[in-house]
């Protein structure tokens, strides 16, 4: 399978809804781009550096780094502008890595909420964004995608929520499953 | 993380819709409890044992076998008596590792089609996942779910396409992000 940049036209992927299967979907396109040798960036923004999922030692046995930037559930913190900084330290990091050209896919799990709590400035993203290397694959995952998100996207899936009964009966998250 | 079964209650979850990530989002379930040393098995229906793609190679690093047993688009085949047989021998390997209890995580890639077009007995088929082994979980993938498929299931998630303007731009499937 050719990973040749020249013949290659970049996609930018939007995984959004309230269903599961978001960032999930988003790891499987790690797994099987993984197999043919691209080279891939994962970074989640709201993931905490502190806590190591299944996905951070699975993609670590397929040679591929997952960077948490977040710190957990950020979005319960009371001073916003600590949230504010660790989302701009994060997106500077990812900033990078597009300018630098660094990878051929680079996912970017849960930007949506560091937009729709204002602590980026969508402009500012959606510019970096389109100015990327002509073959370079983002998938951005995350609730909320914005309608100028969506139209700077080639590939918009929802994720719709059908059915959830358990977390009624009081099951919690099951691991490898659903962490 | 735990891997005890006796405290675990199996889910039956269905990825479905017309949208991309049913497998995506079942091969990203994969990685996440590979990390967790689950074992794991996937079985694709439709897939063709004679191709092997991103993730075949991929979870052959994280020690998964990933078990294609069609033959391709089986769908465009004009002998319906050879699409059930396939579909039928295919099935008998999968209930034999549901009864045997092989596997904490079991996914079956694309078994709704063989339900759709009438290659395998929908009753059949739901009996024997309504009596696997209560720690089991499954998930099965692919467009179409029928009603009792959702009235067994735990969670249902619909992958609905929003967006997908560049099919109609005449550029192709993407490695690593689609195959």
């Amino acid at each position: 399978m050719s990973t040749d940049r020249t013949r290659r036209r970049g996609l930018l992927l939007v995984n959004t809804g309230n269903g599961k299967g978001k960032s999930t979907a988003a790891l499987g396109i790690l797994v099987r781009a993984a197999g043919y040798d691209f080279s891939i960036g994962m970074f989640q923004f709201i993931k905490s550096a502190e806590t190591r999922y299944g996905e951070h030692i699975a993609a670590e046995l397929l040679g591929v780094d997952i960077v948490p930037l977040g710190d957990g559930f950020t979005w319960l913190s009371e001073d916003i502008n600590a949230d504010r900084a660790l989302a701009e330290r994060g997106w500077q990091r990812v900033r990078e890595v597009i300018e630098a050209g660094s990878f051929d896919i680079l996912i970017l799990d849960e930007l949506t909420y560091c937009l729709t709590y204002g602590w980026l400035e969508e402009e500012e993203v959606l510019r970096v964004l389109r100015a990327r290397p002509s073959w370079m694959h983002v998938v951005v995952t995350g609730r909320n995608a914005s309608p100028a998100l969506i139209e700077a996207a080639d590939l918009v899936t929802e994720m719709h929520l059908v059915k959830h009964p358990f977390r009624e009966q009081g099951i919690g998250a099951q691991p490898g499953i659903e962490l």
